[in-house]
């Protein structure tokens, strides 16, 4: 963000008088985790991912004999130098940014190679593949957050599987149970979550079918071929309007989002001021009030996993697209995939800085237990749990 | 529905002076399709449910000496009337109809016996089984439909693989394909949609881990005795606030109530008047406008279909469960999850409806298509399609 | 519900071999709070609510000449022995009760007074102001409640304006407040909800414009006359897909909702054993631990406060119908509405028990306070917002 | 956004070896509307808001003696460059960009009048109070954006208040109604979300209540001084977690998100070939078929609009925070909010466009028609519709 982002300001209104640019993800996406996800999601990478496509499309195209292999080189090594900004305005007209994409790229080769750009695809293959690529990007991080969150409520499960201390049930203290088994109750969440999630990301396939799904003037297996070169999965038919898979990525998604949102509530009250049970490594201080001890990861991990709910409902609504291009539903996806994702991956990162740096107090877990607690089959539950972990 | 439960009317208000019964669902379920379904989630399959799972588990238990053998025949032997409103009066108090219902069986048993009733148990381990249950008896009805929805697509896509139709992107008329690539790809979204839901439903476990989620005073094998007793998976350890499950559940039948949606818009689309492609068997008539074609099969297969994302929103926000039982979250869950299912169960059945029965009009296809239309790899792909289908 | 409705069962799965009848309600409705709200929204209310629709239409319109004035009182006078059941099934075919309900009601009326049943109406008409209706009946009750609850909290707020207690951020202890001041602002958030819902409940009008909405064969102060026969507004014209009213009371009910959700929260934690500082009346027990004190009015009033937002997410979605008569936006109404009313009078009529009947325990919270507390101007602030209530 | 944020790209991941930055919104904000409203939302916006609140604060704790005016003069006289990027990072450990802020502000001024900086307040004080303004500066372009498009509405059921065209029921043509009426239908969607947005944004008010909520330390007209100086209203007492008036502002943004899908979907429809009633100015190309005309404002200001009620079911879940500051669902609002202004914001913009770029084509409405259409009371019904219009 460079120096014209700065604001350089006393009160008033920023946009009076100022230069219309928009820029965001800068002041909140660290705070909530987004950040490191975010940064494979941004204009930029949105842009990286539309220009790879339409390189091994045609290159695909090219091994298949559909181009000139010479036209697929010249493509290949187009020096574009794309503005965001400037694509952005100039996808109004058409609907969407690889139509002036496609136009950049036939100036950048010339008229002969130009024929060759965007071989028998339409305008959806290249929007939905650059989907799944920065799905796909972004994803890598989420799942190494969840790993790693999950691990280290694995970590906490193992160094306290014997550690009594009350379960609560509707707010109410009730019987001891360990915090072991409470750690491993997340640790198997995260997991699950991250499992699917994972099968889900390894099955998103390339989109390749032309302006009407039939591969109109294109052999079948340039999809395969495309799918190898971008190391995506071969869908085996055109899917412009049949959005199962987009409907179980969001919803596995919302479901990792859960998973988080588990463990960082707890964390948040087990850091309670009267609980105190927990601690987070860097307790957040306070504008007004530094004897404050806030688990703001905890908390910033919650804020994040919250937002994702809803944004599941609107990519699971956006399914019943009409005919054979939906006006309206598939493009409501492309913001909102890239807001779960971020919403989901801040969760992820959030807890996973709360749970590796979370302190344990087991005396004060002590303080609400009876004088010789029995924890049931606790200890050997978490065993149960800890051995049941999927392999890396 | 009794004759008490007709309304004897004319105009006013009914339910001043009126005795206050509630009692819903025979109004519109058949509708909208959810009545199949809905039979198996009303409130005496709840409350067959929950004593099926206290019978279960005090035959379990029996079987690792937890209680007498002859308690656990004393207990699946009780004569129980129970009176849905009784018990839904009485669980007021409590917060749960497992309450009651314990002290239902307890009565029915007598003092003895009743000891051994509900044993090592917490109320959420049987409401959470019960449910898990009723989900399996209405998943059955639900994957038939979608079974049978998918079946019909996959006979039109057959029957049409090279019926030439008008392809159409963002409301445009844009090139030809077959009307058997369309039916294709709606089979396809509901055959994964359903093979999802299929392999969710049948993973769905038991619930037992006692007040504390620690097994106290049971031995870990009861637990995939009464997972096998109800014909449920076991789960290796209790999930009481660890939802997962319930939010791929949830997640699972939101994809599958959108890949009805698809269809069901463009049967409703494509049976628009100025379309005229395909009209359903028994199109609705009107109650002003006799000379109407209503494709109402589709019409209330969307309606049930659109009811799906939001619910499917509340189960994942409610993964948030405090501490070892939540306080609201997990009670938000029983309504939803089964208007979810009924919802979603709906759209299939009234979808089945739909495609079972469609006509497809190819002389008002082939108005709209050039004199030699092209539909390029078409029916190659309604093959590939067809024959990557799952088996039964 | 009749001893046809009993569960006479061991255990078994209860559709097996037994009469498909779906009643549900009666299970969960007392438990949420649903059931005062949700009897007058049941089958026999909205049967009730069609018929009285039908009647005063045929009034209305006998009082402009529209039908003679002797059919009129015929249908008025007409014995109707409606089974929700049998117009349920009826229903099916045409996509509406309105239609085999007119056909019912011409049937009891005979050919002749048939001709002036249903006068230049259509089915959405009829369907819309019964909506409309029932939503006012329920209104009535949930007004009641969230008044009810909101003059619980300002009792509490003047009761203990000046007892300290310890406010609480993320979390943690800050500084002292006072326990009125809680209060005071759950009473404005109440207060604020109801007064918005109770201008929206009050404004919905009548629909009614014909088959095409054009009012053809209708004078036009047939709809003011049928607005004020039914105590309703009267629109200015018909709103069929112009959803606006309906969008407005789902974001009125949702946000009552989250009013409710505030103080349930708050009860939730300030109940919790270490806390302690409020208790409920009649605190539930517990399946498995006597000892347990759960707060299990707030615990409901949140879990059906958590059931809106999803439920209000779809009421919004289906403000995009097409055209003169949405093709399943609309159907998506119905069943939505009523559950969101249900959801939002069951949280108002929980929390309103909740709150009637909270103990306050100022001992406990002092053992969280600074030897001498400064509560700020909290006195002063509790004084302003109970002098700024709405009166009743 | 500058040089720096070009993509200079062949194939390839973007964020390999490069330095992770952030920066969207450039690319998708313009074809989705949201480019006008979105610039007064950025991270330039949000930090100018910030400070904004503190001067003001400064300069009315000022007024009333909290701190001397001279104090307040350095304040807002400080020379700040402040960089969103740094802010962001900065705001992570505290948890709110508020704490890093309030440090800069005071290097800014010095020891002596950094003890003025932030007088009484809280972090949400400032936060919330900024996030009101900004909505009141989006909330200009928003209502302007909506005014126009009920203008143009307007305009079209004005100019086409006889032109007879076939009223559509469930997607089937019914009756003939006009297409003035058909307009004005969407004037009165739009004007009704506007009067209510317009109402709600108006009174949004300020936040200040310190860090516990009592105002310690503040008199209490400092509180409509603030506001006055902002030009908000006086909220009477802290709102930090009575939060009616944010899940308000959610409902009336979401219903305005509807009121655009309305017409936006029936111009899609409209559009469409076979209809091919009303075009868009300027139609899309096509990456693929120069032949398309695809009314793609409407189609993005559906996708737009689509986005809404998601991200205002997770406001209105915000709304349960817990004590005196929500622990994450407060954090939840701050990007929901914005992108939901954005989303509606969007909607209207583009709608906007759509319609007052519309074509309409009187014959081909004819084509659906009977010889002698009878429009019943369509042209009147438009008359009371447009004499019922708000002032401006």
């Amino acid at each position: 963000m460079g120096r014209s982002h700065n604001v350089v300001v006393r009160a008033g209104r920023p946009h009076v008088g100022r230069e219309v640019r928009v820029a965001r993800g800068a002041l909140f996406d660290p705070l909530f985790g987004g950040d490191r996800v975010g940064a494979r999601l941004d204009d930029a990478a949105w842009v990286a991912a539309l220009v790879a496509v339409e390189v091994a499309l045609a290159q695909a195209a090219a091994a298949h004999g559909v181009i000139p292999a010479a036209h697929a080189e010249a493509i290949a090594a187009a020096d574009l130098d794309l503005d965001p900004t400037a694509l952005g305005l100039a996808s109004v007209e058409g609907g969407n940014p690889v139509i002036p994409l496609v136009r950049a790229l036939r100036a950048a080769v010339g008229p002969e190679v130009g024929l060759s750009v965007h071989p028998g695809a339409t305008s959806q293959d290249v929007m939905d593949t650059a989907a799944v690529l920065l799905t796909g990007w972004a994803g890598e991080v989420l799942l190494d957050d969840l790993r790693a969150a999950a691990d280290a409520a694995a970590g906490l499960a193992a160094a306290h599987r014997g550690t009594p201390t009350m379960a609560r049930t509707l707010g109410q203290q009730a019987l001891p149970t360990t915090f072991g088994l409470v750690a491993a109750g997340w640790c198997a969440g995260l997991d699950r979550a991250r499992a699917r999630l994972g099968s889900v990301l390894g099955a998103l396939p390339v989109q390749l079918g032309g302006p009407a799904g039939t591969l109109d003037g294109l052999p079948l297996p340039v999809v395969a071929d495309l799918a190898a070169r971008l190391g995506l999965a071969d869908p085996g038919a055109p899917w412009h309007t049949e959005r199962t898979r987009i409907g179980e990525l969001a919803a596995a998604l919302g479901v990792a989002a859960g998973a988080c949102a588990k463990p960082a509530t707890d964390v948040v009250l087990l850091a309670g001021t009267e609980l105190g049970e927990v601690s987070e490594a860097a307790p957040g201080d306070s504008s007004s009030m530094p004897h404050k001890r806030n688990p703001i990861a905890a908390v910033t991990a919650r804020a994040s996993a919250r937002r994702a709910p809803g944004l599941v409902a609107v990519l699971l609504a956006a399914m019943d697209g009409e005919h054979q291009r939906a006006a309206g539903a598939w493009h409501s996806e492309w913001e909102t995939l890239a807001d779960l994702l971020r919403a989901t991956g801040g969760a992820a990162a959030r807890l996973r800085v709360s749970l590796e740096g979370l302190a344990v107090h087991p005396d004060r877990m002590a303080a609400s237990l009876p004088a010789d607690p029995s924890t049931g089959r606790a200890a050997e539950l978490v065993d149960a749990l800890l051995a049941a972990r999927p392999r890396p």
